[in-house]
């Protein structure tokens, strides 16, 4: 750990709360719009506020971490005996990580089997992805890091080929309404998990010292907040436009006068 | 207690705050979840979710009466006066225990009288189970830790004997949408189960030092997490299966017309 500047902690501190703010409000939002859903869509959202949750409370824990880890010497700021606990992070990806992938799968509502295989099988390939890099982000060793960080790209890859290949025919079978949505979370998964690796491997260049420290906290915060809070917004859209769809609601076939009574009945089977 | 490097304290730490995490979000998800299943199922949800609470909290003072343990002389972790208090294990137990077995009996929905007489004899059986453990946790002489060990053995081979003898027609007569989930929640119960004896005995075969606290501490985390957590998710899935399956739904052999407000009112009962 270096010495920071006044400015440079309060940046990363300051981030750390915005990060936390946000993504507890973020979780607020997805459990009390619950209820503006249709059935099949109120497991996405319950599951998509679990992922801001668990991110908030780590988002809190590294708050308080980072205030233990600095103590305040003539103007700067310099590290203590207790460092920084970065192990936050990947506690957190490996709970959350994996659930960003069964949200996407959930309020695609695929049938029931092909629900399960597909969640399982890339929730898997992110535990894998989450778990080879920690090793080579907490290794003194820049070829430590180097190894375990393309370890990682191989289920990194299989998630982004999974995403484009595996699930591009049922994301062109979505509701027209729904399709761009799906497409976009697809491409916001995507494009916010890249920016980990850049993160991961400017470490693996040696890239040191207090901006260093700065472009790492304050990235990973960023991509962190887009990939779930963001990423959280388009999958509750989504939700919302499926259940408003005419198209997607078989029950709108029935004769008129039977529809309205039918519909409620086999839209909500279970209350 | 012994010394711990920082990389042995840290570890501990983050499983703990894991361990919080984990059980917390549960909880969530299966509160939340109430509204996906069937009224006869939703009380089954109430004490999964009440499980993976009181261990949550537990875990929350666990992580704090770890850190008062301890404190950083020279880059080790020295115990300092506060001793770690592992009571808080046996209290969540005597607690969470029972009702894990209790939450598998209701999702069974069985009749009223067997649901009543096996949770309260399985119950009280666990409860046994659990108190009968901790005078030998808490001794210092590794024979009173064998004595005790082996009594606690008494109910818990007693609950296996009934979870797979006593209650073997009664997992068969489950529906068979859910039957192969019933029969993993049990065989999930016992399996993570065995692991606490494994744990509790390397105490009594006088395992010690940094490496053992680290092997327990570490050991009783992922085997709460399992048992309570992720056989959470199994008694959801079952709650969720038997909810969805139209074998279960008996209202639907009614004649079409009087089928939806027949089904509607059937099935929501209480409300």
């Amino acid at each position: 750990m270096e010495t920071l500047s006044l400015g440079q902690y309060d940046l990363i501190f300051n981030a750390f709360s915005f990060g936390f703010a946000t993504l507890a409000a973020a979780t607020l939002f997805f459990w009390l719009g619950i209820g503006q859903v249709k059935q099949e869509y109120k497991l996405a959202l319950i599951v998509t506020g679990l992922v801001t949750f668990i991110a908030a409370y780590h988002y809190f824990r590294i708050g308080q971490s980072w205030v233990d880890a600095y103590t305040l010497v003539d103007g700067v700021h310099v590290p203590t005996e207790k460092v920084f606990n970065s192990a936050y992070r990947y506690v957190d990806w490996l709970l959350t990580v994996p659930l960003l992938l069964v949200e996407l799968i959930l309020v695609m509502s695929l049938s029931r089997s092909e629900t399960v295989s597909r969640a399982t099988s890339l929730g898997l390939a992110a535990l894998l992805m989450v778990a080879l890099g920690y090793p080579g982000e907490v290794s003194d060793s820049l070829g430590v890091r180097w190894v375990f960080g393309q370890l990682s790209m191989v289920p990194f890859l299989w998630i982004i080929y999974q995403l484009y290949k595996g699930l591009g025919d049922a994301i062109e079978s979505q509701p027209e309404s729904a399709r761009g949505l799906v497409r976009l979370a697809r491409n916001v998964t995507v494009g916010s998990w890249c920016f980990y690796p850049v993160v991961y491997f400017a470490g693996a260049i040696g890239l040191e010292g207090a901006t260093a420290t700065v472009i790492v906290e304050v990235g990973y915060t960023i991509a962190d907040i887009i990939a779930k809070a963001g990423f959280g917004v388009i999958i509750f859209l989504i939700a919302l436009r499926k259940s408003e769809d005419p198209q997607n609601d078989k029950t709108l076939t029935v004769p008129a006068g039977e529809g309205p009574k039918d519909k409620n009945t086999k839209t909500v089977p279970a209350e």
